[in-house]
């Protein structure tokens, strides 16, 4: 018996050796995406698409290698899966869940996928730039055939669209998601209306000041700093689309865009993009490259980026410390404002056709539309060529306006033609979980308001270091906010936290 | 005899698919050097080595594939290498030259030498900043005993040195290229005394006045733009040590450091940098990856470096352009000035202990002395431990100054402790290649210096992408350099490029 142990030992250490391998090729990965978005010359695209699919090659190779197959089923079988410590045991279950879906997809299904999203994302970036349906409805129609054969493979027990949402969420189920979206909607569609119904508006000329460029970009520097993000361990970059990404245990870097005359993209946006970096920066760095040390999903990704962007970053005790921060930086912009008028000005609700600038009350409606839609062509309820008038009808019938264009309706996302189907929902997960995470941060912690009016964010950072980041992936994202709140997951919170704030603003 | 050549043909196209792989993995490798040295974050550093490591075995497996031997070897002895265009011809035979050489290294030195270099430059950055030999001897011993190693093994026919020179300089060897330093030194010592005992002595105070940094860089840059750098196949970044790297056909990165009190150092270095750009980016696109669109060598590569610096940057009808250029940057600054003072300034002859930091008439000595004591050591005439006595000796009869400590002597230089020995002579090389090339690029089109002074370069760098970078690594350095000037490579025109330019201002 001993000697089964140390045997299974070895064969664990052997198997964390080449998982680690494996993230260390993804990490280059990473850096390669990052630098194509950031930092590449334009001419250079050609090239880097063949550096990125020979790495993807590579790395899928060490993810399918049948050498780690044999040992993690031998593992799953062995003593380390019922007695080994629970980083152990969860390691074994991840690394043999991964490589089981892995597996299962034939190469030539991995290769004709990734072509198809290289193609059809830039079959989309002229689509959009015509709105144009019909020049991207052919890549679609392929990507999500595709998706769905993946589906069928990848976890063939599971419906097709609940297979695909593993990828992003592992765990999550469309039925049990549904549900709580039904939920918040019924609760959003009703303050939306209040808040456009309102008398009071609040008025944001404020935020369309000049704000130069040079200025944001220490301003937003020393916000991240202040709240956490270690740029010595990081940095931040200028790009078109932003994202945080990471290459490597003490690497990670966010982006964003900058407006000179609109101060919240790049404030936010930095915001947004420096929570999601707090989480990789709050990963166990003795487990990085295998599950412990991984998030637990991308809906957990975006509770942290959510929380800054908006519960910290959209609160009035925030506003008392950044306030004045914010004037010291920019003098003449706002010598006539003061904390109260900048805190009103951001609570704006306004629906509009774009997702990406939306306001925080209606964004979740841009989702739940997504979601249903998406899912309705997996499951093969809806055509991909139905999609436009699908879109136009929802939209027309949630936020009272219908698109003008396919450009501002079913081409503004580049997702599907990325091939990231399942994903849309883990935006508006995120957001539930960040509410219901602030709230029982908020309990344990009710200095936390006191402490950010000082410009101190520690415990309530701390609390999410502990309760989530160094979880890792060992928990899937409900279990995980369950046992960090205490409180069965639910939209509940979220659903108060925008009444709380947005209320006010808009006079009830 | 049709199907011999068929099957070869194939087998090339097979080998060129091949190379051009492992191409693809070198400029992944190459990407993560320049972001290493201009983007990362501090504290990425220990994963960084991981990821080198990692992608640099992958390319040695790549390299030592035997397949790709046996194809080699077959292609070599079969019609294609005799009857092929020259560009085929070129290809088989250098391929299977760096084939044979990588084979012939054991897996265990490459490994035992990689890592060695790695040490090696972390123990020279220790070592110099504490002026301590002592912290680096035994590194350099063994790097030394190692390198020794790898010029038996690689190039077992070939003098230790000669072997080591053929990484850098293909084809060159220790007693030609000594000759040539000889003759280039008996002009030398006689030009720096002459200038060091002038009574008339350049001004260069004009250079050291305030250049703030965000003007300099809007600066180079239009000059680098100015004299053909590309970029949209390029970039421009800051560094500690300035290099250039190419991480695809249409992806080649310069970078600089800035003085806000001396514009030389951006300004030179960026059109030295942009020199060895300008060569990259002239390569062959169609052959990207393979020996017709290689870089000839680095003395080659060194001479288009110099060329742009020291031959076109420090002219004076480079200046008659360039002077407003200048003023209208920095029209403070510049106020009282002209084109005369300021090219004058720029042609001071002070003898130093710096080699980076040497004026163009002595910086040859400087690499004479490595080049001797380097190769001395390679051949078991001098004692690792003997080179810090060597050095200064020589220093003292070289220069008249006997250097304060071993950080301003031979702790200077990262090289051999990198494992870069057998490089240092590609340097002057690249000045003798330059100064020839100029020569024969103004007696083919005498309007050039006319051009230069009206801003426009397109006829020399039409020339040298003829002459040198069409011709890739098809040729050697010294039968490139004499096709491409019709005279047999000589230093005379170096001699005479420092004496037409340095006398003078000088006042003989």
């Amino acid at each position: 018996m001993a000697d089964a142990v140390a045997t299974a030992e070895k064969s664990f250490a052997a198997a964390c050796d080449h998982a680690r391998r494996t993230a260390l090729l993804a990490s280059v990965e990473a850096l390669l995406g990052w630098d194509e978005r950031t930092m590449m010359p334009a001419a250079a695209g050609g090239y880097r698409a063949d550096q990125a699919a020979a790495l993807a090659a590579l790395v899928h190779r060490e993810r399918t290698d049948p050498v780690q197959g044999e040992r993690l089923a031998a593992l799953a079988a062995g003593p380390l899966a019922q007695a080994g410590s629970p980083e152990t045991q969860a390691t074994i279950r991840l690394l043999r869940h991964d490589f089981a879906k892995q597996a299962r997809l034939p190469a030539r299904l991995v290769e004709e996928l990734a072509r198809a999203c290289v193609e059809g994302q830039q079959a989309w970036a002229r689509a959009r730039a015509d709105a144009s349906w019909s020049m991207l409805e052919p890549w679609l129609r392929r990507i999500f055939s595709l998706k769905r054969e993946q589906a069928a493979c990848q976890l063939p027990d599971l419906d097709p669209y609940d297979s695909l949402m593993d990828d992003y969420e592992p765990g999550a189920r469309w039925a049990s998601v549904a549900e709580v979206f039904g939920r918040l909607r019924e609760g959003i569609v009703p303050l939306v209306r209040r808040c456009v119904e309102a008398r009071k508006r609040p008025d944001d000329a404020l935020l369309r000041r000049d704000y130069p460029v040079e200025v944001q970009r220490r301003f937003v520097q020393e916000v991240a700093a202040r709240i956490g993000f270690d740029f010595e361990r990081g940095r931040l970059d200028t790009t078109d689309h932003p994202f945080c990404s990471t290459a490597g245990p003490d690497d990670c870097r966010i982006t964003t865009r900058w407006d000179e005359r609109f101060l919240p993209t790049a404030l936010f946006g930095v915001m947004h993009e420096a929570g999601h970096g707090l989480y990789e920066q709050g990963l166990r760095r003795d487990w990085y490259g295998l599950p412990p040390g991984e998030a637990a999903s991308l809906g957990v990704h975006e509770s942290q980026s959510r929380l800054w962007e908006n519960l910290v970053g959209r609160a009035r005790d925030f506003w008392t410390w950044c306030f004045p921060r914010a004037r010291a930086a920019f003098p003449a912009t706002l010598a006539d404002a003061n904390a109260d008028a900048m805190h009103e000005a951001l609570l704006r609700v306004r629906p509009s056709c774009i997702r990406v600038e939306a306001d925080e009350v209606t964004y979740n409606l841009h989702i739940m539309l997504r979601f249903d839609l998406e899912r309705a062509v997996v499951q093969g309820e809806l055509d991909v060529g139905d999609l436009p008038a699908a879109w136009n009808d929802r939209f027309e019938a949630d936020f009272g306006i219908r698109p003008p264009n396919d450009a501002q309706g079913v081409l503004q996302d580049i997702h599907w033609s990325a091939g990231l189907i399942g994903y849309f929902p883990t935006y508006t997960l995120g957001n539930i979980f960040s509410a219901q995470l602030m709230r029982a941060a908020l309990d344990r912690h009710p200095g936390i308001p006191g402490e950010m009016a000082a410009g101190r964010f520690d415990t309530l950072l701390g609390w999410l270091r502990t309760e989530v980041h160094a979880v890792g992936r060992t928990l899937e994202s409900v279990p995980l906010v369950t046992r960090a709140t205490g409180q069965t997951v639910s939209e509940r919170w979220l659903l108060e936290s925008l009444e709380e704030r947005y209320g006010p603003a808009h006079g009830f």
